[in-house]
């Protein structure tokens, strides 16, 4: 049983703060627990002013209860709550569900009355649900722990959880309920004192009557906690669709300031849900979109759909639509042609999107039989069905064929519902849990990203991923960073296994000289110094070179540029390195470390790409080695390595393991890294390797390998 | 006047298959016109079988009717209209509305009947509307001359003009004035045997109570006659707002299935949009979005909004969807963060988005003192309201409070209803003209295009647009495509001013190395022929000769390639040509002729940019200065012309000056001309001038011109 169970569903509850003053949240709490609920357990009333209310006693304190209930409700104001919650900690209480506000949201004075409350719960082993928040509402059970006067409104109960922080926009999702969706739970952290989104989802992965898990979060608390509990929603086979707040820069200085969390690097949030399965959306209510989709049917991998329609101007437009979202159109087997051939005038459009025309508006016989030889064809795993004109009884009477259509095939139909005329047709969906996307547009986004998940579901085994072990999240505590040479960096890098040309450090143009002829010409020479990042920049670097008077040359001309452009420098001397062969391609690989995430690594080709197209793509570490074969995939500039203009491919065996070794490596000095900038890698044709060209690692002093470099 | 004035504001009307067989379209026809419509002219019944209806006499033909009507509404079966339209013609009626179906849309015999009237449009000057069609609804004079059974309900008139092909989009767009949306005019061409889109722009262009235009277009007939009518609409100021189906292929197949009209390339259809400073939106909702905030407040160039709302993640959402598509959040000036420090509690977000609290709620004074405090800060052109959930009479008190803000304001409040409950309030937003968006992404999409356009007209001045002259946009009858010779195409390149490298044809390894001579070393070589297009592919181009010796063995290591991989080309010798210096930046620059549109100029940086990125920009011919120069800027890798890691910045004047010569010779040789194809143009560092380093120009053979290279 989930840890949180009784929390969802407690045998007995504590109201403390219970009231029946008009619109005050102690008596909207009674009222959604006595007259809005379904509720069988005892509930206790606690009030420091009423002996009695509804006729029940009333309790002076949480110490005078006679039963020590799973739950207590928390109503009172925020300097009150403190002691309370000591008691009720004191009391053997397992869950208080804190609705009250004034913690830390609410300046200085409510920053440490939170940071109380979150001592109580440590010590104690108590969970705290929010401060500052709607409460918990258990639509399946009928149960609302919550002061919100809409709950007498949330009456659908269904499959999805909903896990938010804030309580506006979780209640936006609530009110989806007029669109025909079924909420299980909806769960509101609030402040998050103690219990977080994260601990929801995990709850929700768990519990058996949640088919999908919906999220909405503004700021990740804990990354690890997070990660944990979307690795368990994926392994039990739930769906997670997530909207994280954080995407641009106002919206993680909003999100900042709203929940007082970090947001993290919007790029890195996304990567992170991707590679666990997560499906983002850009908007709340495509939460809802592609929630709703998933429960109905969950994706096979298969990614052909069909379009439905009965205006020639909506199958166009739709048809165009899902082009641009890279959905494909399947091609009817040539019975179902027959099929729609023979049941259809000549006039309508038999392809796909098949255009009834207005034909079937005036017989729903032919609606049936048509709509049913689209669905029962072998190719087509989802119908869009645009409703583009609310006609009355005519689209309601469309409504009915889709429901006895929908009722004999497995393939879910999708109305979108164009107009702005909600009419009686549209209800009619909805209470058959048909729910109407709002738009094309929104329509065709959901799909696509149905389908995806339908690919990556049935291309993953989530059964066989690791515990997370969030490498390195938190930078070890005192510890400085420090750059290391690109020298010391690449041999770091070479006792771990990673490919770096031959070279030698010379500390004089002799010995520059010498190592070139023992290396073998041509080579490269480059300044050494753990202060110069962008070494080309200051004519620190020199390449080709032929022979040995090119060499001796090139440590004059750029310890003089050296001299010249960055006087403060240290330098150790010239790297000699050997040179690689033309032909090549340059690729990027960087690690860092995010504050929610720990180490993230990036794969881009190098250069421009970069630069201008940001075409890179990021992987939580450690890397599978699936993963890191797909991130090659994964850049729009991946044709390069695939070879240009009749070129040779490049060694991606020999790239994937260097993604690989680099994964280890951080794995074996966690601590040690904060950053790595292997820019650029080169890559041969195949069969001629990949190696590290430059590097540059930050890393920690409080680290013994990272120290003695 | 607009010449389509009696068509949509006729003094008399014959509706020619008048009937009172129920539902049929002649009597729902009659229904609108008489018991649905507003109409002071005079309207006569023309029926076959009918003496009399509705009280009023019945003419057996158009012939008996006593005076010649403005318009004819045509709703007899196809087969008889052909006969009926030749009747209307003679007797001099000025325009055919013809509702019938089973033309165009209707196979070969149908074709045959739209062909007929096409011709007695063309012989007469009788216009034609439609056919195919549900009428034209001029909301404004309450005239429906339509059978839809829908016109009824079309009842808020207002400042939109609509001009959709289909019936079915463009009833959808109608069905908004549930949204709130008040239409003037709607036009849906159907068929378009005569009339297209492209004239009811051009009417909506002049019609004085016409302030926006909205368009729906599945294909384009006549691409010059569309052009001149964008061209009035932005002369006059009037925003118009267009979806183009066919962006992808699906879309481009289903609408040239479906209208039997050329939908041309989306990119340059896009491009042709952009250039005339159409709006163009990606579904039908968001022309409304876009169209009715545009009616409401014309935006003047300035770029920053800001948010109000009540939910502190509705706020933080907002202002994350808001940082994504690049609209700014204003700063608010001292005087506002004072005004709303002083007027909200102190855990309320005072910056920019407001986060008011629940505070406002309950406390409509306050709401109105806060939002009117947020439209009067100096720097915001515009305010999103997103509301989060429907709350019932509180919600209601806040679109009052809006509303009463809205008239002190002229700043646009724009109202983002995220709830699917739609309450009073809802309606309420409506019938003040606030029209809301219907999500946050819509919303603010919408915003971006306002703000776009605002750019636009405050930097164009359509008033100094030539007439376009539609570059050879149909390739003349009877030539056939020429491919010329690298050598060819660049001599007639620099006859017209272009830049290219010196060069030489040699038909002899002597001559070659004489002209090389003459040139002067380092040279390129490349062989000359017309039939080979990809020629360093086969190992026909060698660069860098330095000398005599260099040449000649090119000229035979070239000739034996092309013996070797194109043994059938024919070859007229090797081109020999000045060597550029390194450091340039490589651009392509390309010629094509479309369908729609005829020559549009492609501009990009070459190589890999335009393969893998398509980062490419272009413009309809003939091109202006500014257009040029602003095109260098739109491509996303532009900041390689400004010179990368402290390079050189690239010579952009001599760049501007080949695009503008490039559109010059298309000028001049628009027939000969099918698709030009420069790539790469070496553009040098500041000073150094731009070269076309590689030319390909496919002509035409009746050209004299094209012919005699």
């Amino acid at each position: 049983m989930n840890e949180l169970h009784y929390l969802f569903n407690p045998r007995s509850i504590a109201v403390i703060g219970a009231s029946d003053k008009p619109a005050s949240i102690g008596a909207r709490t009674l009222e959604n627990l006595f007259d809005h609920s379904r509720y069988d357990g005892s509930i206790y009333l606690v009030s420091a002013t009423r002996s009695e209310l509804r006729g029940q006693r009333c309790y002076a304190s949480i110490v005078d209860v006679p039963q020590t209930p799973d739950v207590a409700i928390v109503v009172i104001p925020a300097q009150s709550a403190v002691q309370v919650l000591q008691e009720c900690a004191e009391k053997g209480v397992k869950f208080a569900v804190v609705l009250s506000s004034g913690f830390g949201e609410a300046g200085e004075q409510g920053q440490r009355l939170e940071a109380q409350i979150k001592q109580i719960s440590a010590q104690s082993g108590m969970r705290i649900y929010g401060p500052n928040c709607p409460g918990a509402c258990n639509i399946n059970a009928r149960l609302g722990m919550t002061f919100s006067p809409s709950f007498p409104h949330d009456l659908r109960p269904g499959p999805l959880g909903i896990a938010t922080q804030g309580g506006g926009l979780g209640r936006n999702l609530m009110q989806a309920m007029e669109r025909g969706i079924g909420v299980a739970l909806w769960s509101s952290s609030g402040n998050e004192a103690d219990l977080q989104v994260a601990d929801f989802i995990d709850y929700m992965a768990d519990a058996p009557d949640i088919k999908v898990i919906l999220t909405l979060v503004e700021g990740i608390k804990d990354g690890a906690k997070f990660v944990a509990a979307l690795q368990k929603a994926a392994r039990n086979g739930k769906p997670v669709v997530a909207l994280k707040v954080g995407r641009s820069e106002y919206g993680q200085r909003a999100a900042a300031s709203h929940t007082a969390s970090i947001t993290g690097a919007a790029e890195v949030n996304s990567a992170a849900l991707k590679q666990l399965g997560v499906i983002e959306v850009d908007d709340i209510d495509e939460l809802i979109d592609v929630g709703w989709l998933l429960n109905r049917h969950m994706p096979d991998g298969r990614s052909d759909i069909a379009i439905y329609c009965s205006s020639g101007g909506a199958a166009a437009l739709t048809a165009d639509i899902v082009g641009q979202r890279g959905v494909r159109l399947t091609e009817f087997a040539p019975a179902t042609v027959e099929r729609l051939a023979a049941l259809l005038p000549g006039y309508a459009a038999i392809g796909n999107p098949v255009d009834t025309t207005t034909a079937v508006l005036s017989n729903e016989q032919l609606m049936d039989s048509t709509l049913l030889a689209v669905c029962s064809d072998p190719g087509v795993a989802l119908v869009l069905l645009p409703v583009t004109i609310d006609y009355g009884t005519t689209t309601e009477k469309m409504a009915q064929a889709v429901s006895r259509v929908q009722k004999e095939s497995p393939v879910p139909i999708l109305p979108i519902w164009m107009s702005d005329r909600n009419g009686k047709a549209f209800s009619m969906y909805a209470e058959d849990g048909i729910v109407p996307a709002k738009s094309i547009g929104k329509a065709v986004k959901a799909v696509r990203r149905w389908m995806d998940y339908g690919k990556w579901r049935t291309q993953t085994h989530p059964q066989h991923w690791k515990p997370w072990p969030t490498l390195g999240r938190a930078a070890p505590q005192g510890a400085t960073p420090l750059s290391l040479s690109e020298g010391n960096a690449k041999s770091w890098l070479a006792e771990n296994g990673l490919p770096v040309p031959r070279s030698a450090l010379a500390t004089s143009a002799q010995e520059a000289v010498r190592e070139a002829a023992a290396i073998g010409f041509p080579v490269v020479a480059k300044v050494s110094s753990a202060t110069l990042t962008h070494k080309s920049d200051i004519g620190g670097v020199f390449v080709n070179l032929r022979d040995a008077g090119a060499v001796h040359e090139a440590w004059n001309t750029i310890m003089e540029n050296v001299h010249r452009h960055a006087p403060g420098a240290k330098v150790d001397g010239l790297l000699i390195e050997e040179m690689l062969p033309a032909g090549g391609v340059e690729v990027l690989i960087g690690v860092s470390r995010d504050p929610v995430f720990g180490h993230v690594i990036t794969f881009g080709l190098g250069g421009i790409y970069v630069e201008v197209f940001k075409d890179v793509t990021r992987r939580l570490l450690p890397l599978q080695r699936e993963e890191a074969t797909a991130m090659l995939g994964e850049i729009r500039s991946s044709a390069l390595l695939e070879g240009v203009r009749g070129g040779p491919s490049a060694d991606v065996a020999a790239l994937i393991d260097v993604l690989m070794k680099v994964s280890d490596f951080v794995g074996r000095h966690a601590d040690a890294i904060d950053e790595i900038d292997l820019n650029p890698v080169w890559v041969g044709p195949k069969g001629e390797g990949a190696y590290v060209l430059d590097a540059v690692i930050v890393g920690r002093q409080s680290d013994d390998e990272a120290a003695r470099r």
